[in-house]
C-alpha cells in the first residue's frame, strides 16, 4: 500500500461522487449532504448525468467530464456497473475510490470474481480502493464523509484523538453510536467493508502515522495477511499509540459463526490472541470494555505501576474494588502510616487504609476530597487512582466542585491517571469532558481500565532478535515425515541438547553402542510409518546388559517389520535419563496467517487436559521465552517448591529460543514440530530433547 | 426472629419518630416527609418536646406520651440517648424498633457494649431492631418509610417484585439510585447496619414469604450465623425466589478491606461461595452483572434448557454473542433447515445461520422481526432469545414498533425469555418497561442475564438427605491428633474402605501380619507426635520378604525413637496398593460461620498448585458428590481417555457422602480431616483411603 494514496483516500483535496443525489436520505445523496453541512473545504464533483447542479454545486455527467485531479471517487451505484465505473476512475487517474455498493464476494463467486478483478486493477494502477460492500469513513477534523451511514445524520460527530477502524459496518455503527452518548468522539471513522484492497492493517498503519491519532480502536474478524498486521502493530508501538482490538471468533462457535459471516478464512483465534499480545495490542472482549478502555487510554497517561489509591464514598464498594484489583494484578499498598494521621485529623470516622472510605461527609465538607487525595498522592507511593462519588453524576449543582478538585488533582499529579466512576447523566458527561477528565459508570469497568492502562505501559517492548544462522542445505532429504532419529539429527545441527544416542542396523551394533553410552539404556524401534511407538510397544526402558539388548533388538525388530507398510529404519539405542526433572513439552505449527508459532506447556495427562500452553509467533528471543514459561499456569513447579531445588528455567528458554529460530529458518518446509518430552533438570544441569517428532509440508516451491 | 415482630417492623400500621423534624433535610425529619409525602395510610406520631404539633400532626414530648399500640418505633437521636430511648420503647411494648444513629459498634469497644446491651434487651423482650448505624428500609408498596437516605427525596421510588437488602448503606443507595435510572423499582429496599438483631438472613426470610416480592437481591459483607442463612436461602428456594448476591471480600486483600470496614468475622470467602452455590444462590461479580441478573429475573421466566437464538442486526456482534454464549455454558443450535428456508424467503440477503443476521433490512420492513422470531421459535428447538438491536432505543418512532412486535412474540411464547439489546435513552426504558418487556444495554450482558435465568431453572434441588447414625461412643479418646492408623480405624467404623492394614508392636508381629496381608507389603512408622511421616523417612514402599520387614521395623522404631518427645505407637504393616489408579484428596474442614465443609480435589502437585478443589457444606447425597467431582478442572482425568477406561467416580462419589455424613456427625470434634491420597481404581474396583490424618479440637462441651 503506498501511504501517498492513502493520503488521498482519507484526506482528499477533491472528492468525486459517482452517482451524486440531492436527497440526503439516499446511499448517493448523504456524503454530499455530510461534506456540504459539516464544512468540508475540499472541492466536491457530484456526478450523475440528470442533473447540471446539484446542492449550488456544478454537476457532472461522468468522471471523465471532470477536468481536474481527483484524489478521492466514491462509488455509490449498483452492483452491475460499479467495475466499468472503476475502470474509468482508474483511466481518469483517480488516486482513491471507496465502493458502497454491495453484491460482491460476500454473495457469490460471481460477485467475488468482480471483486477480485477491481483488486486486480487496484494495485496495477496504485488506486486504493475502500470496499467494495463498506460503510465508507470520515476524517472528522478534516470535514471529509465519504460514507452512507446514518449514524451522524443528526449530529456532527465529536472530534477526538481516537482513530476506530471497523471490519464490520453494523459493529462500527454501533459502538459510534454508544460512544456518541457517552460524549466520545473520533479522529477518524473507517468501515472497511469486503478488503479487496484497503485492509485493517492499512488503517492501523495510517493511523500509527496520524498527528491527530493517539489512540488506535479496531474490530477485527480475521485478516488474510498476518505480516502486514504485525507491521502495522509494531509502528503503532514504535510510535506510542497504544491498540485496542475486538476480535470476534474466539470459540469454535464462534468461529463458525464468523466464517459463514465473512466468507473466508479468518485464522485460529489463539494464535491472534498471542499476536496481540506480543505486539501490545489490548484485547477486549466486550464492547463496553473496548469502549471504556479506548477512552480512557485517550485521556489519561500511561499507569507506570500496579499502585493503585482508591478513594470512595462507600466502604461497600471499596472492598469490591479492592477484590477486583487485586484480582486483575494490581495492588493495594497500605496508607502510609504519617497520611493516615493526616486524614484521621482531617476525618477522625474517615476510613484511612487504602481503599480509603471518605464517607458520606464528602458531601458536606467542600474541601475533603482534595486534600485526601493530596496527601495520599503526594506520598508518591501510588502509580493511579481509582475515585468513587457514588451518584454524584446526578448532582449536578455539587458536581462542579468535584470536578474542580479533580481538576486540580489531575494537574498537580500529572503522571498518575485518575479514573473517576459515578453514575451520569448527559450533562454530567459533558461537564467531565469540557473539564479533560475520564469518567466511568461502574467501579468494576474502572479496574479494567487501571488494568488496560498498567498493560500499556509495560507492552513488551521489541525483541532484540539474535539470529541464528539457517543451514543451508536441505537438512530434510525428501522425507514427508522425520522419525525421533531423524528429526533429532536435525536438532543437533542446531546446538539443540538431545540425548545421547545411536541408530543401530543390526543387534551387534546395538551393544556396541550401548556399551559406548553406558547401562541402563533405552531402546526405541524407528520406522517412519509408525508414529505412536508407545502404543506399538517400540519403547522398552531400562535394559541393563548385552543380553537384554539382544533379545529386545530382535523383538522391535520384527513388530516392525510385521506391521503392514512399516520400514524399518533401525533401532534406536539411547541413554536412560535421570528421574530427577520435570518434562516439558515444546512445538510449533505453521499458521496459515501469521506463519511460525513456537508453543510450550507443561507434560504429562492434567495439563494436557488443562492446555496449558503459552504461544509466540517465532522467533522469540531467550527473555521472551522466559516470559511464556512464566505464563504457563503450572509454572511455579519449575521454581523453588516445598524445599526442592529449581529446575533449569535458563536452559529451557535458551532451547525454546533457538529452537523459535530453527523453525523460522525452516518456514516453509516445517508443518509440526513436537519435542516431548524435554528433560528438564535442577538448575544448572540443562535440558534433554528425549524425544521428538516433525511433519513436513509434503512440497516446497523455493523461492 | 418472631416473624410476627418482622411484619411490625416492616409493614407498620403506626410508627413513632423519635427526634421528628419539620425540616426535611434533618435526619429526623426525612422519615415524615416521605411517610406523608408518599401516602403511608398508617398512624404517624411525630415525637419531640420542642412541638406540640408538626406537619399538621399532633406531636408528643415522650414515647410514653403516645397511648396506643405502635408496631415501629424510629430512634433519630444523638447515640448518647439512644440506649435510654430505646429501653423506654421496650417499656412502651413497641413491636420494632430502627435505630438511625451512628456510633456503636463500629466506633469502639464502648460503641460495642452498648450495642449488645441493645441487643440482648431486644432479644430478651421480643423487639425487632434494625440498625443501629442504618440507613433503615421502605416498602413502596405500603408507603412505609422508615429511612432518613436522600435517595427518594426527589421522586417516589417505583414499584416491583424486586426485593433488595444490603448491608452497606452507601451500596445500597448507589445501587437504588442506578436502578432507579434504568427504570427499575423495587418492593421492599433494606440497609441491615450494624445488625445488632435483625440481620441479612432474616430480611431473605421475610421477603422469601412476602408476596410481594418475587426477587431477592442482597449485598453481603459475612454473617455471623451461617446456619440461619442457610435456612432463609433455603427458603427462597422452596418458594421458587431467585436469590442473588454480591457478596465482596474475595481476595484477601478484600478480604483485609472488608474486615476494617466492618470490624467484625466475615468468614471465608470461597465457604460462601460453596454455600451459594449449594443452595442455589447467584452470586454476581460486578454492580451491573448485580442488577442486570435481578431486574431479569423479575421479568423474565427461567430459561429450561441452554440452546440460544439469536437475532442481530450486526453479524458483527452475532459472532461475539456466539462466543460468549458458549463460552458460558450455553449453545447455539444451529437453525432448522426448513426453518432457514422459510427464512430465505423472506429476506434472501439475511444470514439465517444462528446467530440470525436480520441485517439492516430491520429497519425497512416492518413485518421482518416478527416473520423472522416466529419462523424460529415456533419450531420449539430454542430455549430462549437474545435480540440485538443496535441503538433502535434511540429511534423512538420506529422503537414503537419494534416494541409491538416484541410483546406479540412474548405473549406467544410465554415460557421462553425474551432478553432485548440496544442502547437506550431514558425515554425508550420507560417504553420497554410499560411493555412489560427486559431490556439490556450491551449484548455481552445479556450473555449473562442468560446464563443466570438458565442457573435458576437448574437451581440444585434440596438434597436426599440419608443420614449415617452417628457413632454414640466417643471414637476419639483423648487424643487431640490420630495418627494414620488411629484416623483409618475411625474411617473403618464409618465402612469407609481402607487400604487393608494391621499395627505391629514387634518386629516379629509385623512379620505375622506381612504373611497374613501378602507381599509386596508397605511399612510405616506410626507417632502421634510426627505428621510427615514421609519427610522422617517413616514410610518403606514395595518390601518383598520377611528379612526386608524385619529390618525396617527396627529402623522406622529406631527414628521413631531418636526423634525428641516423640512417642512410638508402633509400625503400621499395610498392603502396596496397585500402581492403575487416580490419586485424589478428600478432606473437610470446620468453618466457624457454615460448620463441617467437604473438599475433594485431584492429588498431586500440579493440582495444588492450581488449587482445583471443590467444596460443599456437609453432608451431601452421592449425587451431590458426583456434581462436586464433575466441577473439578481436571475431572476428564478419570473419565474414559485415549482409550483407558473410567476411573470408579461412583465409588468415590460414595466415598464422599459417606465422609461427609461422618464429619457432620462429629461436627463439634473434628477441626480438619485429610484423606491423601484416596485411591480411585477402575470403574467396578472402587476405591481405598491410602493415608488419613484427623486433627481435632482441644476441647469439645457436651451439649
Amino acid at each position: 500500500m503506498q501511504q501517498a494514496n492513502l493520503n488521498a483516500l482519507f484526506d482528499p483535496k477533491s472528492i468525486a461522487i459517482i452517482g451524486a443525489s440531492p436527497d440526503d436520505q439516499k446511499i448517493g445523496g448523504r456524503p454530499l449532504s455530510y461534506l456540504q453541512k459539516y464544512g468540508y473545504e475540499g472541492v466536491i464533483y457530484p456526478i450523475n448525468p440528470k442533473y447540471e447542479e446539484m446542492n449550488g454545486l456544478k454537476c457532472f455527467p461522468d468522471i471523465q467530464a471532470v477536468k481536474a485531479e481527483i484524489d478521492l471517487a466514491i462509488i455509490a451505484l449498483p452492483k452491475s456497473v460499479v467495475l466499468d465505473t472503476f475502470k474509468k476512475c482508474v483511466d481518469q487517474k483517480v488516486r482513491s475510490v471507496i465502493i458502497f455498493s454491495a453484491g460482491f464476494a460476500e454473495i457469490d463467486e460471481e460477485g467475488k470474481q468482480l471483486q477480485d478483478e477491481i483488486s486486480r486493477l487496484a494495485k496495477q494502477n496504485h488506486v486504493s480502493v475502500l470496499g467494495p460492500n463498506c460503510l465508507g469513513m470520515f476524517n472528522v477534523s478534516k470535514g471529509v464523509y465519504g460514507t452512507f451511514s446514518t449514524i451522524i445524520e443528526d449530529e456532527k460527530p465529536l472530534l477526538s484523538n481516537i482513530g476506530f477502524v471497523s471490519q464490520s459496518g453494523a459493529f462500527g455503527s454501533h459502538v459510534f453510536t454508544l460512544a456518541r452518548q457517552h460524549h466520545i468522539g473520533f479522529s477518524y471513522f473507517v468501515a472497511t467493508g469486503n478488503e479487496c484492497d484497503v485492509d485493517v492493517a492499512d488503517c492501523i498503519q495510517f493511523l500509527a502515522q496520524d498527528p491527530g491519532t493517539d489512540v488506535i480502536a479496531c474490530y477485527i474478524e480475521g485478516t488474510k495477511d498476518g505480516d502486514k498486521l504485525i507491521e502495522a502493530l509494531k509502528l503503532a508501538r514504535k510510535n506510542g499509540k497504544p491498540v485496542i482490538a475486538l476480535k470476534v471468533g474466539r470459540t469454535n462457535v464462534g468461529m463458525k459463526a464468523a466464517l459463514s459471516h465473512t466468507g473466508s478464512l479468518v485464522g485460529a483465534d489463539e494464535v491472534f490472541d498471542t499476536v496481540f499480545k506480543q505486539y501490545g495490542v489490548y484485547r477486549a472482549e466486550t464492547i463496553e470494555e473496548f469502549l471504556d478502555v479506548t477512552y480512557a487510554a485517550s485521556k489519561l497517561p500511561f499507569q507506570k505501576g500496579n499502585k493503585v489509591a482508591v478513594f470512595t464514598v462507600s466502604g461497600g464498594v471499596g472492598i469490591m474494588l479492592a477484590d477486583q484489583l487485586s484480582a486483575n494484578g494490581l495492588t493495594l499498598p497500605e496508607t502510609p502510616e504519617p497520611v493516615k494521621q493526616k486524614l484521621r485529623e482531617i476525618l477522625p470516622i474517615a476510613g484511612v487504609q487504602n481503599p480509603i472510605d471518605t464517607t458520606a461527609q464528602i458531601s458536606y465538607m467542600p474541601t475533603l476530597l482534595e486534600d485526601f487525595m493530596d496527601s495520599v498522592l503526594s506520598s508518591g507511593e501510588f502509580d493511579s487512582t481509582v475515585i468513587f462519588l457514588g451518584f454524584a453524576g446526578l448532582k449536578l449543582d455539587s458536581l462542579a466542585d468535584r470536578i474542580t478538585t479533580l481538576k486540580a488533582m489531575k494537574e498537580r499529579y500529572k503522571d498518575i491517571p485518575q479514573i473517576v466512576v459515578t453514575i451520569n447523566s448527559k450533562e454530567s458527561r459533558k461537564m467531565f469532558s469540557d473539564a479533560g477528565l475520564c469518567v466511568i459508570d461502574d467501579p468494576s469497568r474502572a479496574v479494567t481500565v487501571s488494568k488496560a492502562l498498567h498493560f500499556f505501559a509495560n507492552r513488551a517492548e521489541p525483541d532484540h532478535e539474535e539470529t541464528y544462522l539457517p543451514v543451508k542445505e536441505d537438512v530434510f532429504g525428501s522425507s514427508t515425515l522425520l522419525t525421533e532419529y531423524g528429526s533429532k539429527r536435525i536438532l543437533k545441527q542446531y546446538a539443540i541438547p538431545i540425548t545421547e544416542e545411536k541408530l543401530a542396523r543390526t543387534a551387534e551394533e546395538a551393544i556396541q553402542f550401548a556399551t559406548e553410552i553406558g547401562y541402563p539404556i533405552v531402546l526405541k524401534g524407528m520406522s517412519p510409518q509408525i508414529l505412536h511407538k508407545t502404543d506399538k510397544g517400540l519403547v522398552v526402558l531400562n535394559l541393563i546388559d548385552r543380553e537384554a539388548v539382544r533379545i529386545e533388538f530382535k523383538k522391535l525388530q520384527k513388530i516392525i517389520e510385521e506391521t503392514d507398510g512399516a520400514e524399518f529404519e533401525g533401532v534406536l539405542v539411547q541413554e536412560m535419563l535421570r528421574k530427577d526433572s520435570v518434562e516439558m513439552v515444546v512445538g510449533s505449527k505453521k499458521d496459515p496467517i501469521f506463519g511460525q508459532i513456537v508453543m510450550v506447556g507443561m507434560g504429562g495427562i492434567y495439563i494436557e487436559l488443562l492446555k496449558d500452553v503459552s504461544m509466540r509467533k517465532a522467533p522469540v528471543s531467550t527473555t521472551e521465552a522466559e516470559k511464556m514459561i512464566q505464563e504457563l499456569q503450572a509454572s511455579a513447579i519449575l521454581q523453588s517448591y516445598r524445599g526442592k531445588p529449581p529446575y533449569d528455567v535458563e536452559e529451557l528458554s535458551h532451547l525454546i529460543s533457538q529452537f523459535s529460530h530453527f523453525i523460522v529458518a525452516h518456514e516453509e518446509k516445517l508443518l509440526e514440530v513436537d519435542l516431548n518430552p524435554v528433560m528438564v533438570f535442577e538448575k544448572g544441569h540443562g535440558i534433554k530433547v528425549a524425544d521428538g517428532l516433525m511433519t513436513l509440508e509434503k512440497q516446497v516451491i523455493h523461492s
